[in-house]
């Protein structure tokens, strides 16, 4: 047995919830925020088998890879510019951090 | 030194936090949900030296386990059924989930 | 690589989140409660190399040290008293309670 702890943008913590109960992996949902600027995130907390630990991380990869994405820029309030105009900018969305932790028991009650 | 990390039903978790004053066991809780349809929980992150784990252990189970608690149904509101009275049904209630973990350090300042 | 688990008094939590940004730490940040009577604190997960795990600890234990400090007590509700004046009292703020813990695996995607 081994806990999983996944750090999750929330980007991509919804569709990873519902892909966990699709899966029948049994998770605890923590609020979370922060890591530098990035907004918030969600932290799962995961208790799973050894022989399952690969699959479990394997889904989480594909659920939660970094990618860019092209939102419109804030409109400025730099009144040296000569326009308010919003524009694309591409960001970075998504992506996970994980820790397998050992563990020395588990138990039900 | 372990670190428990205790991830308790709403149900319990009140009557919980009191044992842990009561016994003198420092916990830190945090705000948590899911484990499937299951309501609220609560996660309690205590540092518990290793003579006592197995006490703070049967604490938790003596105030967490599982048990059916009869409850009034929400009421219907599926319109083919002739009436729209609740009923009363077998719902399982409370519970706790651990993770025994081992530490490297464990520091206060 | 290791996960420090960092609870930390609210008082210092802040100053504490922002020298994590200027030394490049990342941190997740976790609402926690608790601790017998004292308010509210924060928890903090950092995953941090080996080699860098002593530079953490001090930076946590330099903002984050226990300490005393004077404050007006609430003014008095005890109508024997003959005055509801507040007075000076002594309290004890700020402090950390760490957990360093093994890990198994850490994966960023
Ligand atoms: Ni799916
Ligand atoms: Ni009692
Ligand atoms: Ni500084």
């Amino acid at each position: 047995m081994k806990l999983i702890v996944a750090i999750v943008q929330n980007q991509d913590s919804k569709r990873l919830a519902d892909e966990f109960v699709e899966n029948g992996i049994r998770a605890t949902k923590l609020s979370s925020t922060g890591g530098f600027l990035r907004s918030g995130n969600t932290t799962f907390l995961l208790g799973v088998e050894d022989r399952k630990v690969d699959d479990v991380l394997e889904l989480i990869k594909e659920n939660c890879s970094t990618r860019s994405q092209t939102m419109m820029s804030p409109p400025s309030y730099d009144f040296t510019l000569e326009s308010d105009l919003t524009y694309p900018v591409d960001v970075e969305v998504g992506g996970a951090t994980l820790f397998v932790l050992p563990i020395d028991q588990f138990l039900q009650f």
